[in-house]
C-alpha cells in the first residue's frame, strides 16, 4: 500500500490516499469526509437560502466554506490551513470540463448564433482592451504601493488574471428566461472570455516577456486565433462524430445506458484530445456540447435524453458547488497571508487599484463595443440599450475559480508562494474574488431589478421565443419541409438570393439563415437531430412530460 | 506548474499531471487519450459484439485492452510495460463504489430479501469454506512446485484472493429477467463475496498471522460480524436520511438537478464515511442503495428517476469497462514476468492447481449450503434444483479486478512486487483472472442453456413478477390501504400472529410479511416510498413511457 506524504488539499490525491488497509495517512480519509459532507449542507442550505431571493447559492457555498475553514484553523490551532489550499488542477481537470461542456449543451443555440458577432466582440476583442488596461494600470500604480519586484510577464498575467469573469456565477444571478438576450449576451461573452483568459495566459507565458513589442502583440494574437479556430473544429468535430456513430449503429437496440456512456465519454475525449494537441480544451467542450445537443442529443432515446439533460447538469451543479465551496475554504490560506509583508495601507490601495481597473476595464469595452454591435444590426429590437450596457458591464464584474487558478498557476509552484510579492498577488486575487462574488453577485438581481424595470418587457429582446422547447413547436415542421424539399431537389433558395446586400447590415441574420438550410438539406439527414431520427415519435410524450413538472423548467433547472 | 514524476498507470495521477500549460509530461496525456478513446472503442465495439450472443461484453474489453497493451509493448520496445499497471487504489475508490452503489440500487428487492438466508449462506459461510480448501491447498502444494517462501499470511491471502467472484462479470452473464432466482442467487452471492473477501482480507493482514489458532479463526469471525453489521446499519441510516431530506425539504420545487446532485453525493458520502469508520465500503454502500431504490427514489420527480436509474447504471458501466480494459492491459507487465524465477513446468502446476483447487473450494459450499438451504424451504417451487446448484457453482467461478486488486495490495509495494515469489503470486493471478473470465465466463451462457434448457418455466422460479415495474402495478393499492389503516390507528396486524409457528420453516417470507407491514406503517409514512409522496402522480405516464420504449427494460438495461 503505498502511502505517500500527500498535499492534502488536492481531493485526487486525497482519495488515492484512502486505500482498503487501514493508513496512517487518516486524515486524509477524514478531509474528503468532510468535504463530502459539507456538499451535502450545501446543496441543503442552498435550497433553503433559495427563499431569500437575493441570496445566491454561491454565496452560500463560500460562505460555508469559509466558516469550514474558520473551524478547521481553530481546531488544529493554525496548523491546517494548508490541507484546504485550491488545487488548480483538480479545478482545470475535474471541475471545469463539466461545467462548460454543460454550459454548450443547455445553452440556447439560437439565441447564441443570433448574437455571435456581438459575443465575439465583448470575449474576444474585450478581454484584450481589458488586458491592456489592468495590465497598464497595474504597471502604473503596484511600484507605488509596495510591491516592486514584479515583472512585464507578471503584470501581463495579473490583467489576464483579472479580465476572466465568473460564467459560473453569472449564470446563478441572471435567468434564461426572464432576460433572454442579457443572458445570451453575459453568459456567451462569459464562455468566450475563459477560454480567451486562458488561451491569452498560455501564451503570456509562453513568450516569457521581457519586454513588449508590437511584433510580440501580434504573435500572441495570431496564436490566439489559430487556437481559437482548431479548438472550435475539433469540438465540432467530435460532436458530430458521436451523433454519427449513435445514428449509425442504433445503439439503444441493446442498451440506453451505453448511448449515455458513449456521449459523456466523448465529450469528455473531446477536452482531453485538445489538450493532447495543446489546444483550449475548455472551448473544445463548449463546442462540442453545443453540437451534441443539436444532433447526438435528438439520436438518442427518450431515457437518454431525459438522463443526459438532468445528468450533465448535476455533474455541472455538483462542480459549481464544490468551486465555491473551495474558494471559501482556501481564503484561510494563513501561511501566505504570513508571507505577504507590505503594510495594511498599501494593501488596501492594491485592492481598491484593482477593483478600480477592473470596473474600468469593462466599461472600456462594454459600451465601445455595444455602440458597434448596434450600428451593425438593422433592426432597432435587436439593439443593445444602454441600460442593458449597464447590465452587462456589472454582471460580468464578477471573478473566479478561474482567476484563481490562473494566479495559483503564475505566482506558486506546488502551491507555494515563490516570493512575498507572489504570495501578496495571491491573497489579493483571492480578497478581489471573495469581495466581487459576494458583493458584486449579490447586488446583480436587485440592481437587474432596478435598472431593467422600467423598460417594457419587448425592449429586453423577448420576441424571440422563451425556450427551446417553444421554439420547438414553433417551427417543428419546418425542417421536415425543408429535409423534403432537398430529396426532391429544390433546395429552399429564398433566403440566399440577395445576400450581399443584407449582409453588410445583419451580418448574423444571413449567417444564420444559410446556415439552416445548409443544416436541413444536408446535416442533419447525416447526423441525425430532430425530426431525421427513426425513432423520434416522443415529442408529445415530451412535451406532456415537461407540463407534469412545472417545478423545472426543462433547459435551466436552476432558476 | 507542478509536474512530478509521476506513475503513468494512475489515471487520477497522470490526470493530475495535464496541467494548463505546456509539461515536459506530454506523455501522461497521450496515455489518457489514449485510454479514453479505448474506452469509446470498447463501447462502440462491445455493441456490435453483441450480435454474437456468446461473447460478454467483458471479454470484448479484456481483448481490446489486451491488443492495445501489446501493440504498446512493441512500439515502446517493451519499456512501456509499467505505463499499464493496474491501480488498485484508483480502483478501490474510484470504479467499485459505483458498481456496488448500482447494483443496489437495480436489485430485485423483493427477490434478494426472499433469498436472503440462501445468499448469506453462500457469500459468507461459503467464502470461509472456500478460503480455508484453497488456502490448505496452496499451503500443501505451493512449496512442491517451486514456491517456498511464502508464509501462512501469504497464504491465507492467496486463499482469500482466489475466493473473491467478480460480480461484475456475473451480472453481464445472467439475466435478470430469464432466471430471476438463480440471477439473485448469484449476483447476491456475489456482492456479499466481494465484501466477506475484502473484510477477511483485512483482518488476516491486521492480525499478520505467523502461525495459525483456533483463537484467531474465531477472533477473524467476531470481527468480520461486527464490520458487517455496522457497515449494513451506516449504509441503511444514510439511505434513509437522503430520503427524509428529499421528502421533507422538497427540493425539486427549485431544482431537479439538486435532488439528484443530493444522491449521488450522498450515495459517496455513505461510502467514504465507511471508510472512515474502517467499515467495508461496499456493504455500506450496497445497502445505501437498496435503501435509496425502496424510499428516496420514489421521493423525487419523474425527471430525476428517469436520470438517477439511468445515470447510475451508466456510471457503472463505465466503471466496468474501465475495468476489463485494465485488466487486459494489465497481463502484459513485464518487469514481473522478467522477475519469476520459476519453470514452465511448475508453472503450469501451479496454475492448474489453482483452478483445481478454485473448483473444489466451491463445489465444497454450493451442493452442501443449498441442500442446508432446500431443508429450510418450506414450498418446493422456490427450492434450488440440482441443475440450478450446477450453475450457481459454475457462474460463481470467475476471478475478476477484485482478486487482482487484492493480490497487488498482499504482494507489492508501490507496484512493484517485493520478491520473484511475490512476482509469480502476481502473475498466476493476472492468469488465473484472464483464463476464468475468457474460458469460465464465455461457457457460461451456453452452459446455462445445456444444462437449465431442460427443466421447464416454473422450476426455474418463474412464479415472482418479472420487473419491479409489473411488481408496482400488481400491489400499487396495498401500500395506500395499508398507509390509511395506519392513519386510522389499525395497522395491518394478520401475518404477525402465527409468527412462531411459521418461522421454524419458512423464516424468510415471515420475515418479508413482518417487514412488509412494518414498512407500510411507519417507514414509508416518515421516509416516503412508493405512494406516499404528494406529487407522485405520475405512475401512468411512467408506464406509457416504458411501453414506448420497448429498446431496454428499465431495470436491467444490458441485456
Amino acid at each position: 500500500m503505498a502511502m505517500r506524504a500527500l498535499p492534502v488539499g488536492s481531493l485526487h490525491s486525497i482519495m488515492a490516499a484512502v486505500g482498503i488497509v487501514d493508513s496512517g495517512n487518516h486524515m486524509a480519509v477524514v478531509a474528503v469526509s468532510l468535504f463530502v459532507t459539507l456538499l451535502c449542507a450545501c446543496i441543503v442550505l442552498g435550497h433553503m437560502m433559495e427563499e431569500f431571493q437575493y441570496i445566491s447559492e454561491s454565496v452560500t457555498a463560500i460562505f460555508l466554506g469559509f466558516c469550514t475553514g474558520i473551524v478547521v484553523l481553530v481546531t488544529s490551532s493554525g496548523a491546517s490551513s494548508h490541507v484546504l489550499q485550491f488545487n488548480e488542477e483538480l479545478f482545470f481537470i475535474y471541475l471545469l470540463p463539466p461545467i462548460i461542456f454543460n454550459a454548450g449543451f443547455q445553452v440556447k443555440k439560437k439565441s447564441f448564433f443570433r448574437n455571435f458577432v456581438a459575443i465575439m466582440l465583448f470575449g474576444v476583442i474585450g478581454v484584450f482592451i481589458s488586458v491592456a488596461i489592468i495590465t497598464a494600470g497595474c504597471k502604473f500604480m503596484f511600484p507605488k504601493l509596495g510591491l516592486e519586484k514584479l515583472v512585464i510577464g507578471d503584470y501581463l498575467a495579473l490583467g489576464t488574471i483579472f479580465s476572466a469573469t465568473d460564467s459560473v456565477c453569472v449564470l446563478q444571478v441572471l435567468n434564461q428566461d426572464d432576460s433572454p438576450l442579457l443572458y445570451s449576451l453575459v453568459f456567451g461573452e462569459g464562455v468566450v472570455n475563459d477560454a480567451t483568459s486562458v488561451v491569452l495566459f498560455r501564451a503570456v507565458q509562453k513568450l516569457a516577456l521581457k519586454h513588449f513589442t508590437g511584433m510580440e502583440v501580434l504573435q500572441i494574437c495570431g496564436s490566439f486565433l489559430q487556437l481559437f479556430f482548431s479548438s472550435t473544429v475539433l469540438g465540432v468535430a467530435i460532436g458530430l462524430l458521436s451523433a454519427y456513430i449513435i445514428k449509425t449503429l442504433y445503439l439503444a437496440r441493446h442498451s440506453t445506458d451505453r448511448e449515455i456512456a458513449l456521449m459523456t465519454i466523448m465529450a469528455y475525449l473531446s477536452y482531453i484530445l485538445a489538450e493532447l494537441f495543446y489546444l483550449s480544451g475548455i472551448l473544445t467542450v463548449f463546442f462540442c456540447g453545443i453540437v451534441m445537443s443539436h444532433y447526438t442529443w435528438h439520436n438518442v432515446t427518450e431515457s437518454s435524453r431525459v438522463t443526459t439533460k438532468h445528468g450533465f447538469a448535476t455533474m455541472s451543479f455538483i462542480a459549481e458547488t464544490f468551486i465555491f465551496l473551495y474558494v471559501g475554504m482556501d481564503a484561510l490560506d494563513v501561511d501566505k497571508w504570513n508571507m505577504v509583508q507590505i503594510t495594511a495601507g498599501n494593501y488596501f490601495g492594491l485592492f481598491m487599484t484593482l477593483i478600480v481597473l477592473i470596473l474600468v476595464g469593462r466599461a472600456a469595452f462594454v459600451f465601445p463595443l455595444s455602440a458597434l454591435s448596434n450600428y451593425m444590426r438593422k433592426s432597432s429590437d435587436t439593439k443593445i440599450t444602454f441600460r442593458q450596457q449597464i447590465m452587462i458591464w456589472w454582471a460580468g464584474l464578477m471573478r473566479g475559480a478561474v482567476s484563481i487558478a490562473l494566479a495559483f498557476n503564475q505566482f506558486t509552484s506546488s502551491g507555494d508562494a515563490k516570493s512575498p510579492e507572489y504570495a501578496a498577488a495571491i491573497t489579493i486575487t483571492i480578497g478581489i474574488v471573495l469581495f466581487s462574488l459576494t458583493v458584486f453577485g449579490t447586488a446583480t438581481k436587485p440592481l437587474m431589478h432596478w435598472v431593467l424595470l422600467p423598460t417594457s418587457r419587448s425592449e429586453l429582446g423577448e420576441s424571440e421565443p422563451n425556450t427551446p422547447k417553444d421554439f420547438a413547436f414553433a417551427d417543428f415542421h419546418v425542417p421536415l419541409l425543408l429535409g423534403s424539399s432537398q430529396q426532391t431537389g429544390s433546395p429552399h433558395p429564398g433566403p440566399r438570393r440577395s445576400s450581399l446586400a443584407v449582409l453588410l447590415s445583419a451580418p448574423s441574420n444571413i449567417i444564420h439563415d444559410g446556415w439552416r438550410s445548409f443544416d436541413d438539406g444536408y446535416m442533419r439527414p447525416l447526423f441525425g437531430g430532430r425530426g431525421f431520427v427513426p425513432y423520434n415519435t416522443d415529442v408529445l410524450t415530451n412535451a406532456e412530460d415537461d407540463a407534469a413538472y412545472p417545478f423545472h423548467s426543462p433547459f435551466h433547472s436552476r432558476s
